[in-house]
């Protein structure tokens, strides 16, 4: 047999192969067009291994190794959030394009320091927002951009984990603002093209006393107002029984644009008890796949064009201050403006 | 031809025979079994007239000669709301079972004495909450109740009228919070079964400045927090343009229950540029019929078996005290605890 | 109190107050603007006085008696099917607007008398297919009016009843193809604006062994052919235990419409085994008021406008001869062209 | 770095890498755990070329070379249906597992040639009707299997695909029945459990003259009965311009279940004009996917576990044999027994 070889993909190194970055690892080797796993590397060794055993890929002993590879174009920073910052430095400085899991730090000079880097590298960079890429949020985006719905008056987000995390991770996550909300923050923005200028948060402990004692809240409604004068209401809660459920609205002079759930399957049983149907998807990979492959088709696309990625270092930045502004409501049982977060 | 007659019903005189009083006049007269219109009368002699000779009912003169009238077994008071409390005195006083649209009342202490009034009489009093006898939303309550979504976490409430009111009205109604969200307030205590003890409000003027003038908001977004510890989020537009929007969801630890709108009809057209369906009822009537004439199923019934009805004097006030609560937290900007304004 | 009267409706007398009769007296004399009950009448005199009761309107004697009143401006038909013919007959004699269940016979010969006779009198005529005012099934008929799917290729109809008829009913009625699919058969043609011109059936008794005893099946399905050469797909049932199952579907060259079944309500509970969400409406009067009400009001205003109705004796008359058709189609166990059952 | 190497895959040779030889053999190597792709083969060297190029995997000169080759576990025989049934034989003797694309043939003889092979071989053999791991089809299925819907009465599907295939493929592909509805045929013995006894055919050419000289028909409705009394109605069309619509019901004495068409995305646009909503997903790929992943698990495990494949050589040969009545039955305007085919 005759053996024929690929054009050559953007070659993408992955730092930090845990829960999503291995989710990464995959989609890049498997389903994104135009791209390869060049890499992978974790501070543990075993998992790196691991993946690149089942990818077939190398496995760089140290994320400086990699950084240092010729044969890397890019880097997907994956591992824990405290290493962001100080990576995307060292990536920015090596040359390469960069993807960066959200948030970049839960530092706010950090966060500066990191994205002054890329400015000065120049280097192509995107954050981790993948809502931004799931099909039906983006209608809705698309629906407030085209003037189908006027303007904007009401956003209104649920974002409800199927399942909470580990109480040791909410120890280091910055708590469900900036862990979880932090995405609705996002989508705020997004669904909007509008900035945040005053947060109010309400939490409270219903699923489980541990998230007490770690100084986090596992259930949420938070308000937020926008420059352009729209209201923002969020819901969260760490565990919804019934699957993943995520739902973007907004409503405007003209009409609303929504993103509904889709069922895990399309089939329906009615009986004389009445109609049942499947779950929500239950798994943030089931239910965002397609985003995740979005998102990398678009950073592919924008690094093989050399032109700035849709999701951008502002994007990356700004919910990070709203999270921030929502702990202090939320601890001072007020409205906070994010002005006051800057000015801190 | 030989003529034969019907068993007698509950005979209701209507006080306040405007949009929503004439409405109930004709849903009695028509499609309430066991009930019947004995008179209807209005401050506007040209309106009462026009009904009474719309419905074959006779008119009244005045609100006094009404509950003078030994062939009225209760009243539906319509009227303004100014008028309300003392007409539930006076009807109280006059042994007349007692139906009063929302609100009794904008100050509190009149609420008090119309509903002493009621106490000392012992007479069968409801308010007009008909969004609990919605069968979607109550549904929802009936979810919550039989313990099929556990404890109630959250509850999420879009309440979006498709027209805004007159501005005229608007100048006495009791703005947004005393004549729209109060359905909202009452709807999450109802799908709880828990009252409200803090407010967070925040709103806008997006669809006519003359909201402005009038001291009032168009589009709003309430956080209320209840003593069992569930968080309610709910959002109000004066003016949806795809119709009248009502969904009411609630959230809890083995699931959740929720009460979608329905369409106008159930058609669907399919092309190569999407889907296409109808829009949704955009009239109050429309929407809520089931509900009116179930209410008034419910009154009858009670009035018949000498029971309280199911929507009692508590629960004509506390939505009162949780919108004034949320005029405040609007104006000084901050969350307000419910017993702020029962302090007051 | 004064006491005001209103403006002169079309006076109707009703023949025939089983169950679809007195559903018909109910409607007009509640909820059909510009229509009222002039008169009750039945074979069974104590039906006549209990709805005449009801109503508060006389009852008379004979449908002669009914026929010759001065105040009847109009008759609605719903006695037994047997009887129908020959009532027409003598209400277009008697210069009466004539409303009348269907089937009009199924005898295809009484049909072309009783036609004759309304052609001859020039009576306003309206048979009883409802379903053409359901807004639902009715805009899959305005989606292909108006072109928006281009030409017509298929139709699918769905129509399954909740529960099966009494055998004694069954064999008196016609059958399934008769008192059932008669409906489907008008809807095909409405749906399409083309006659039928061949018909394939096929049948089975599953539910009930009594069908096969009365010469009836209980379960069918049955292909059409139009003149404009669509293609129209039935499936029946006599028993849905899930509700009344009543589905529309028009498929063309530029898309489809289609016509679903609603809810008996819009909530929904979502836990970890699933979604599940209300029965169908169970009943006809539930399924189809809307469309009973709409009937009405396009009887009264054709009646009032001197106009023809919109559901003519051409109307009355194919689906019979569909039916018939896929009798014959049954027992033959071959395609049956329409102008056979003609030409007999 | 290190380069470590994956667990051995079932390693499978892809023979006719056309339109969904490709999607298979993509599928193959980048979403079916478990399962690799060895060499692809194709009559067009070209094609074969290119497809090695893209997945990085070696071509084989002939089937003849690939079905010796000692690292091919399995073949996916994905070329042209007339070289089906010599490819199984082949493949038999081989030793390999076999997966064929349906149908096997057009001709009962060659197929029966091909099974009997497969048999003697005691090889494992799946064929292609990836519909049937559709979650949603699957989910109906399952529904009766449970005896959740209870005995089956109607069965109900629409087939219709996006676009016609080119005319050339019609000439040889055996027409409507044998290329599109032969997956319908296969659906409605695998919801029902049940054997098909009696076809009933009928068809249009509404789409292009040209099917019509080719002897084919681009619209049909055909009628099944089955062996346990249950009655299937199918409808087709080539062309369906908003979408793949594919939908399969199954009705019972307890109850229906039934399969919808997912949207493209979950997206809807409320205006004043009504509400919007996406097309459907319009290629089989897009509609089908998950099918195609879990077709191949489902082999690649039966292959691992040395069990039969769930999808055998009979439900490889009824549809066919089906098809062939549903053509008599078209051509001859009457109802034809399977068995009629049989004995031919």
């Amino acid at each position: 047999m005759e053996t024929v070889t690929a054009a050559p993909p953007v070659r993408i190194g992955i730092i930090g192969v845990g829960r999503i970055g291995r989710m990464h690892a995959e989609l890049l080797s498997r389903q994104v067009a135009g791209a390869s796993v060049a890499a992978v590397q974790d501070a543990r060794a075993d998992s790196a291994r691991e993946v690149g055993r089942a990818l077939d890929v190398p496995v760089a002993a140290s994320a400086a190794e990699l950084l240092a590879a010729g044969d890397v174009d890019a880097v997907a920073i994956c591992s824990s959030t405290d290493t962001h910052a100080g990576l995307i430095v060292e990536a920015a400085r090596a040359g390469k394009a960069i993807f960066c899991e959200k948030p970049v730090s839960l530092d706010l000079g950090e966060v500066d320091l990191a994205l002054a880097a890329v400015r000065e590298a120049g280097a192509s960079f995107q954050v981790g927002f993948n809502r931004r890429f799931d099909p039906g949020h983006q209608s809705v985006r698309e629906a407030v951009a085209r003037g189908e719905i006027g303007e904007v008056h009401l956003v209104r987000i649920s974002s409800r984990d199927p399942a909470p995390p580990p109480l040791a991770y909410v120890k280091t996550s910055g708590g469900i603002f900036l862990d979880m909300t932090i995405h609705d923050f996002d989508m705020a923005r997004y669904v909007t093209g509008s900035e945040v200028v005053d947060v109010h948060a309400r939490g409270a402990v219903r699923i489980d006393p541990g998230f007490a004692e770690a100084g986090d809240v596992d259930t949420a409604v938070v308000t937020l107002e926008h420059a352009n004068g729209c209201l923002t209401a969020i819901d969260n809660s760490r565990q919804a029984v019934y699957g993943y459920d995520q739902r973007v609205e907004a409503f405007g002079s003209l009409g609303m644009a929504t993103s509904e759930n889709p069922p895990a399957h399309t089939g329906v049983v009615r009986t004389a008890s009445g109609a049942s149907a499947s779950v929500l998807p239950y798994f943030f990979l089931e239910r965002y796949l397609p985003s995740y492959v979005r998102e990398w088709e678009a950073f592919v696309a924008a690094v093989e064009a050399g032109e700035t990625p849709p999701t951008t270092a502002a994007d990356a930045r700004a919910p990070l201050v709203i999270g921030l502004a929502a702990w202090r409501s939320l601890r001072e049982r007020r409205s906070v403006r994010v002005d006051e977060v800057e000015a801190a």
